[in-house]
């Protein structure tokens, strides 16, 4: 396979490190943000240092607020924006797209892939792949054009819409990276989707020790306690309740900590508290933060609305989003990926799955 | 009007403080207890000592843990119990009523007055009369046969079913407190239900706080924050819309802290922090509290449920039950007091209002 070239759509700390992380690897990558003044320190540098586990300078190619010069003639376009933004991005992508190119978001958070490709089909001839991540590869922070990278993961799933893509761009991606491999379809990496139980119920849950202590006290350890962990074990339940009425292979959270950070216990708050990993972490310093403004219209809004349309019951995951959208004042309801923003609005549980498996209904012939 | 003679239901902090008030006063006062050996200490004085706003020794006529000796001959019954107590209270007093008694809730927060009533007309020829209030006449911590009174409230609000029974009932408890007027109706006193605004959501938007600092922070001042206060007005704009539909007169929770603390401010959140009376107040030591296992299903249940049958939407008091029964590992919506229990179910607003004021509809012959 030819050496092949990527654009990194987004310069926060995600996209800085896969950009920089790229580059070092001898790639040429393209890095683009809407807000030019973020890029000025990394234009100055021409590139991004990197530090922590991975360790050098990556030297970019283009560095742009310009789509169509930062698109144009790549092969693969990293989308390492928040999910919130997915949608505005894939509209402004939309009239520079070629056929060929492969478009991965990482991550999806939960519906991101549909929502993209519920876009992406307006130009009907267009024959791009639109494939998401259950998560970002690494634990990273990025700022002014460095990125420290506290640890790349071993396994990150992806999944393309149609299902029967989702081989090639795993095999495109782990031209760069190994860690890539194929999910069941972006159903699976969707809704193996743990910030979705891991943010917005404890953000909400601890308001008021957020906004007078300015975040000061330990998010997982001091903000889940048992009554908070018994919320995040029915939110996953009504997860895992979703994903099984959609034939999706998943784990529960508490199953995740084992697989990810070999912390164990009896139910899921004493595998949380067995966490080490979450030791320090502090929680959000304000409410206005990502917990809520991302994960809960592009996470638990998809969730409860998936399950609407299939029958499946999700009133802990509606109860955090009525109070988020109270407390933020917005309607999260609105903002967020509903089934008809993801195009299975009345949809069958066969014809969703049809949709993101690319499968033609079988025609019996009596 | 003769010496009218009580019996109070109840030894806990409210019970001690009126039965020992009452004594006082010189009426005739039999106080009865569940539970014996709470009464020890009582029946060893031989009544209750008062301090703070009301001084003295209040001697009792009879201590007891036998309901009939308790209630039997008396003329009016105070219960002071937790209100997830009234039903049972209720079926334990049956037997023993008698033709003209009256029995007041002090309170009865949510539909006390109607699920009581609800479970009296069991004796279909018994003539008694319920009536509930909307709040204790007291501020007050009592304990083994010693009442603190910290404050005498000074307007108390009292309805009966049927309403037109309520001045008979002022008029009756007058004779001991002057602070009792009339209210609109029981759905004035039920829906006049300022802890359901201030006591459940704050708590389970806390929890962790509570669990991890076993209540030592502020419960008003740091449990109450901006977007705390947001979810608050929200329940109160809810409850303020029941309250409408049923034709009640209701006043905001924010008004009711400028009329009763005399404490102001743009929105909800400044009027609660400008209330001298909330300085210091700590939160509930456990999430095991009465503002869950009272609040939840015996005030937040009921305006839920009478507002789903007259067509009123509660999604917030809706998702703060729904949290408060996933914390507590309990369906507080089948615990608490849903419009079956009160009787009104199926009923429409007029009906509700005439099984309240006990009026007959009209007949109109053309």
């Amino acid at each position: 396979m030819k050496q092949l070239s990527f654009a990194v759509v987004g310069a926060g700390n995600g996209g800085q490190a896969i950009a920089g992380h790229l580059a070092l690897k001898g790639f040429k990558v393209n890095l683009y943000n809407r807000t030019y003044q973020k890029l000025l320190p990394i234009i100055e540098k021409g590139g991004i240092e990197l530090e922590g586990e991975v360790k050098g300078f990556g030297k970019l190619n283009v560095i742009t607020d310009d789509m169509e010069k930062a698109i144009k003639d790549v092969d693969i376009i990293l989308v390492a924006v928040p999910a919130s933004a997915h949608y505005k991005i894939a509209e402004e992508m939309l009239p520079y797209l070629k056929d060929g190119q492969i478009i991965v978001l990482t991550p999806g958070r939960t519906g991101g892939a549909l929502e993209f490709y519920n876009i992406i089909r307006r130009r009907e001839d267009l024959d791009v792949i639109i494939a998401e991540t259950d998560t970002l590869i690494y634990a990273c922070r990025s700022s002014m054009g460095k990125s420290k990278i506290f640890m790349v993961k071993e396994v990150v799933a992806v999944a393309a819409i149609p299902n029967d893509k989702t081989e090639m761009v795993v095999e495109a991606l782990n031209t760069a990276f190994p860690q890539f491999i194929p999910a069941q379809n972006v159903l699976e990496t969707s809704l193996n989707n743990f910030g979705a139980v891991f943010h917005p119920a404890p953000t909400i849950l601890n308001a008021a020790r957020i906004e007078t202590t300015k975040g000061n006290f330990e998010f997982y350890r001091e903000g889940i306690s048992p009554s908070v962990a018994k919320i995040l074990e029915k939110i996953d339940n009504e997860r895992m309740m979703v994903a099984k009425a959609l034939g999706v292979n998943t784990i529960s959270a508490k199953r995740w900590l084992k697989e990810s950070y070999n912390a164990e216990g009896e139910n899921l708050y004493e595998a949380i508290q067995n966490t080490k990993a979450y030791v320090g972490l502090l929680a959000p310093q304000t409410l206005d933060c990502r917990y809520i403004f991302e994960d809960v219209p592009m996470s638990l809004v998809p969730m409860s609305s998936i399950g609407k349309e299939i029958g499946i019951k999700t009133p802990t995951i509606d109860a955090v989003i009525h109070l988020a959208s109270v407390m933020h004042g917005k309607d999260y309801w609105n903002i967020g990926r509903t089934a008809e923003k993801l195009g299975i609005q009345g949809k069958t549980v066969e014809e969703i799955i049809e949709l993101v498996e690319g499968k033609r209904k079988e025609v019996t012939i009596a």
